[in-house]
């Protein structure tokens, strides 16, 4: 069978390509993990398209892989059986505005960037805010989050609605408009968070909010790493709604200035977001101040006017490039652990000690709101020996989170690069999720080696 | 074979009874819903001792149907295949605080009332707070919310993590003590709503919050229902953070006068309540004050003493028994709609005049923060006229909310009641539901009728 003629008769023939630059886009994603180049790449235009697809690979046992922008960092769109990638940019329109019940029907081919530039007209944003641009059908598949989650939410907070494909061709909704319910089982959140495994998203009905009131955003300095954790610590322990609270260590803030021309202290940093109506963010954050000041901080520098407030938060968002860019050649590798609330302190500066004992070159950062950080590593992927020693401190990141009651990915993914730690996680539960897997995909093409090995 | 003998010998004779007073304790819910009596109740008072029940009923095709209190509203709880009632009321153990990390672990026969007062002593609060005292299993398993889910979420956001036992014996735990995680599918969100019918929950881990600094209800009357409404609406859609917006009507408040001794304006009203600091609440409070003279609202009266406060919410508690006690030897018909918040107005206005025209005693309530409100029906079970009116009052009220997109439940589930809107509401997605049950459950012993129809 001619895989690319048979596709082309299925769809039509622009939808379909083989082209060799075109494969190498979809073969791998923005982190170190290897190449492995899918043997056709598809661009659906509609859910039944999608249905046509998934039907013909499954009467043939052809892998798929749907692919969104392919920011993701466990090698999650990686084709490991070759077959197609299913790429979702022509399906990109947004379909229907339902401001009134802050709700926004889109395509999984929307971009968060994209959606957000419309909502603005209707006095709207949309929460979720990873550091990369993505697409909001790749959100949904990662269970993406970023800086805004401690206030608003992750990625299945926000999913009201999906439309499903599943691999033997049938399509559902998985949810409603209500803003709750207790009817029946609750598929949506489980195909939030199933990295393609289960069958391909086509539709999804979100939540989103009024831009707030009011807006404050902050920076503060530390001495050191273990104050600025403490304070982030005591803000969420006071309850304080704040909308963003992110740890910058001093590496990643010299990264900073170098890449984004800005000219931040280079110390340990949190950088803080408060919205809300001005009487209410003016108590929070004079109260936040004397936490800060009970941790011995160094500055406390407001970011009031929105061109400041922008230009911190796109030189946060910016900061994995401009390790990137510091690296030329070499590939990030980023761990990703999430432990509870009164672990983080433990975890960061654990995660920072064996870093500098195994040598590695990086920063530390995170969403330590949630108890999430990273560590943003750059690696020679040709040099054995760094790619072993990164390897090895993420999984002595891993190891040290899941003894905790943590999780070996508190938003990226588990993708091909974290299939190793998921027994050790969910124990005898990995064995009902990959039931639920056979349930769904019983041949298994969808994105295979994700979430599971391949057998 | 002597159930009661084998039952006797697997766990220990005190456990396990036939008694008729008990088994009709087992027998129904505190809704319309006829009576089945269970063949024996059981007590179990550890994990191991459902694994041994489930194991066992497994082996002999016996039905088992999880109890927590009985406070459910759908038949949740009648053992339609008799068999055995499993009462959770032994497990009732709070197993560990964590109040650094906002977390606590439990049994699931703690209930509500019983958690929050242990938390008080550490200054927290659990936030879920349905009308009834309940079991955390139990509202577990519904996903139970109340009048708080517009600010806090409802059970299914507060769960982390849960220990389950599956029909063949297998446990599990889902979850996991971060607060965000994108490893593997979310299980959790799975079993909780599923109404055990896929399992039964033998230990909770569960998200608490720090008492808020300041809190402030008020009581806002209007004209007619219509001004109410909208007025709940515009808070929401203005995005004030707002901790409960409950509507009562006119004919709820004078029930509720005569039960609770309250002497509240006999007037469709707003039941509010305002979680934060001291300066932010009083900017938010004038806020929804304009709102409601916007509106025409006859009365705006503040509840600021705790005492005052306390009394507003018991008597809001207590109305569903405030009907239940001024119509003796009759039982309740709650209808629980969701709809998209731009639909409630019209919701509301077409169950009560639907409720007029049919002639059926009762009032209209609800959590209209959240697009979900209930009506309350008293009928008599004997007068088939009656219950006919009345369950084709019910059917009306859930095409009207499943044609906007809305669900048949809220909050409290499909349990018998329920079943035959299931298809209706969830398509194709239907299908995927029962696929679940059958791997999970596949000699159907878990709650037999509920969510699906007895085959
Ligand atoms: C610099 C940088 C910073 C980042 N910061 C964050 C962060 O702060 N928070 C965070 O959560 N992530 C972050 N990420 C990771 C990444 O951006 C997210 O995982 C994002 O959700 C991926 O979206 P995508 O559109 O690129 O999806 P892809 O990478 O294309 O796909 C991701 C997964 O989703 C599946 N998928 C895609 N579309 C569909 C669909 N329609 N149906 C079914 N499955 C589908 C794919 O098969 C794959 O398994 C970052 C990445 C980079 C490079
Ligand atoms: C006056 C009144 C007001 C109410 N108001 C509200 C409200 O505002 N919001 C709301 O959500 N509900 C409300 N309810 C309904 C009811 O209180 C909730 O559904 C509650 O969650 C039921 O808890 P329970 O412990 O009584 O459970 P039960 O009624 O005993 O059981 C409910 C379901 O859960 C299952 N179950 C129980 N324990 C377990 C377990 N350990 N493992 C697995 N499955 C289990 C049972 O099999 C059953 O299907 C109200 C009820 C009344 C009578």
């Amino acid at each position: 069978m001619n895989l690319i003629e048979e596709l082309a008769k299925l769809l039509t023939p622009g939808q379909v390509t083989a082209n060799q630059t075109m494969r190498e886009q979809h073969g791998r994603d923005e982190s170190y993990h290897a190449m492995k180049l899918p043997d056709a790449v598809v661009f659906p235009e509609s859910t039944e398209d999608v249905q046509k697809v998934l039907t013909f690979a499954n009467e043939h046992d052809i892998a798929v892989v749907p692919f969104g922008l392919g920011t993701s960092l466990e090698g999650h769109v990686i084709p490991e059986k070759g077959g197609i990638s299913l790429d979702f940019q022509r399906m990109n329109r947004i379909l229907e505005f339902r401001p009134a019940d802050f709700l926004v029907r889109v395509e999984p081919g929307v971009t968060r960037s994209q959606l957000n530039k419309e909502l603005k007209q209707h006095g709207l944003f949309f929460t979720v805010d990873p550091g990369a641009d993505a697409t909001l059908g790749g959100m949904a598949a990662t269970n993406a989050s970023g800086t805004t989650a401690v206030r608003y939410g992750v990625m299945r907070d926000q999913v009201r609605d999906l439309t499903v494909v599943l691999p033997d061709g049938r399509i559902m909704k998985t949810g409603g408009l209500a803003a709750k319910s207790s009817s029946g089982y609750h598929l949506t959140g489980m195909f939030v968070g199933s990295e393609g495994t289960l069958g391909a998203i086509t539709e999804l009905t979100l939540r989103v909010y009024g831009i707030p009131e009011h807006v404050m955003a902050a920076r503060v300095t530390f001495g050191n790493v273990k104050d600025a954790v403490d304070t982030a610590y005591e803000i969420l322990a006071a309850n304080v709604p704040i909308a963003r609270v992110e740890l910058v260590d001093a590496a990643s803030i010299e990264r900073m200035n170098r890449h984004s021309q800005t000219s931040y202290e280079e110390a340990p940093t949190l950088f803080l977001e408060f919205h809300g109506n001005e009487a209410g963010l003016n108590t929070d954050i004079a109260f936040v101040q004397e936490l800060a000041e009970g941790h011995d901080c160094k500055s406390f520098q407001f970011e009031t006017d929105s061109k400041a407030r922008a230009q911190l938060w796109e030189a946060r968002h910016q900061l994995a490039y401009a390790f990137k860019h510091a690296s030329p050649g070499k590939h990030m590798i980023l761990t990703d652990v999430c432990v509870p609330l009164s672990e983080l302190t433990d975890a960061v500066l654990h995660a920072r000690s064996q870093m500098d004992r195994l040598e590695l070159f990086g920063g530390v950062l995170g969403h330590i709101g949630d108890g999430n950080f990273h560590t943003i590593i750059m690696i020679d992927t040709d040099n054995a020996d760094e790619v072993a020693r990164a390897e090895a401190f993420n999984a002595l990141a891993v190891e040290h989170a899941l003894e905790r009651g943590g999780t070996c990915t508190g938003e990226h993914g588990v993708g091909k690069g974290k299939v190793k730690y998921q027994r050790k996680e969910h124990g005898a539960s990995y064995d009902l999720m990959h039931q639920i897997k056979q349930l769904l995909d019983p041949r298994g093409i969808m994105n295979p080696g994700t979430i599971f090995p391949i057998e």
